[in-house]
């Protein structure tokens, strides 16, 4: 089995990987088909609204959707590209703009909420959603599940221009790179770049046994392999892939 | 559908009350069957790691199950009492006190655990547990679901000894208390206890729309019914039935 680990270069690309990861266990609980989902649901729902209250955050996606579209007009004059594919790609960007764009504080309507504003606020304390301390959450999650999960969907919803907009502008950044084969010697691979990098990726084999610690900023790289089992450096020669996704120029 | 809304009157009740909550959280996410499980579990677990680290609660729990001991002594005694149930109930608690007594320090493997150790330090940060924050924890995800569930239990077994005595702790202060019918007025119950009171049990028909929050402490209690739907005080006569578990004599 292939693994592909991700490394951020810059403040940014590291707050949308982590709000992609967080939404993506948001939905992974939002069905409440599973035991246990709720408090899960609920949990990873606001660890993403903390993620989402960085102040630059809706500017940063914002000029990002702005950037692509203005990216989007310079492709249209190759002839060797499909016009198609472009508008269908536009028509998401300016979709996901517009509606971001009318929203002018994202989640606030979450963070005002008083049902979420009580549990939000229990959360903190270990096993601080018993019965006795969210008496209403015992109450909600007694509810039929078809309307919890209606319930769910609205609150998602209200994150919804944020999450769609981050998942699309990452997908762009990892479909615009490349996979690359490359060895790393004695457990180890170092790169430069000249071009800023803002999103590196390393595709290992599983059964090799590592995974890659990475230290790394703008234009340079290091790649450690760390065997799982000793928790040490593992200093075989190994093959692995890269795809280095640059800044914008 | 009745709904049980539970307040415990001291501290140690408290602490057991959550536990249980916390474990059963652990429970539901440990054989990795659905999406996100890998995450909510270790939170679950690390969670009930830091509860189980009050320094009393381990000599608590000796002395609850040592004191149970000595009740069922007494029960035998009597002639109306089944003894083949008590030898039963004997042995369970006789094998759990000596289980628990035989751990002198719950959890401490799990505390320097180097992959759980490094977990624990990263889960506190939102979203503090993508691959590249956790290219450990993105490895052990992608092994076979058999090998998780079995490394879980592994885990699990740790601090098992003080989860299974809590929850027999409870079912016996549960099931040692009966069930009576009472009526709140004007959305209130108000009752005065001689004997110091440890466990409140409320039972309301989940219909009526409300939940309890109570206020109360070893001698008294007052039960407010709050309107789940507007979050105000229920104003109606509804009926609800109680349970009082009292302290030891």
């Amino acid at each position: 089995m292939l693994l592909v680990y991700e490394q951020p270069l810059n403040e940014k690309i590291r707050n949308y990987l982590r709000i992609e990861t967080v939404a993506a266990q948001v939905d992974a609980h939002s069905q409440f088909n599973h035991p246990g989902a709720e408090l899960a649901f609920f949990r990873s729902l606001f660890e993403l609204i903390e993620l989402m209250e960085r102040a630059d955050l809706r500017s940063d996606i914002l000029k990002d959707l702005e950037r692509h579209q203005g990216q989007i007009a310079l492709w249209r004059q190759s002839d060797s590209v499909d016009q198609t594919q472009l508008d269908a790609l536009e028509t998401q960007f300016k979709a996901l703009h517009q509606r971001l764009h009318s929203q002018s504080r994202p989640g606030q309507q979450l963070k005002t909420d008083r049902f979420l504003g009580a549990l939000r606020q229990r959360m903190n304390i270990p096993g601080g959603y018993g019965n006795f301390d969210l008496p209403q959450l015992h109450y909600w999650q007694a509810q039929p599940a078809d309307e919890k999960v209606q319930e769910a969907s609205q609150w998602r919803k209200e994150l919804a221009p944020m999450v769609d907009s981050i998942r699309l502008l990452l997908t762009m950044l990892r479909e615009t790179a490349r996979w690359g084969d490359q060895m790393a010697m004695n457990g180890c691979y170092q790169e430069t770049c000249e071009q800023g990098l803002e999103l590196l990726r390393v595709q290992i084999k599983q059964e090799y046994g590592v995974y890659p610690t990475i230290s790394a900023h703008r234009h340079r790289f290091t790649i450690h392999l760390i065997n799982y089992e000793s928790g040490k450096a593992d200093n075989r020669n190994l093959p692995l892939r890269l795809s280095l996704s640059m800044e914008p120029k």
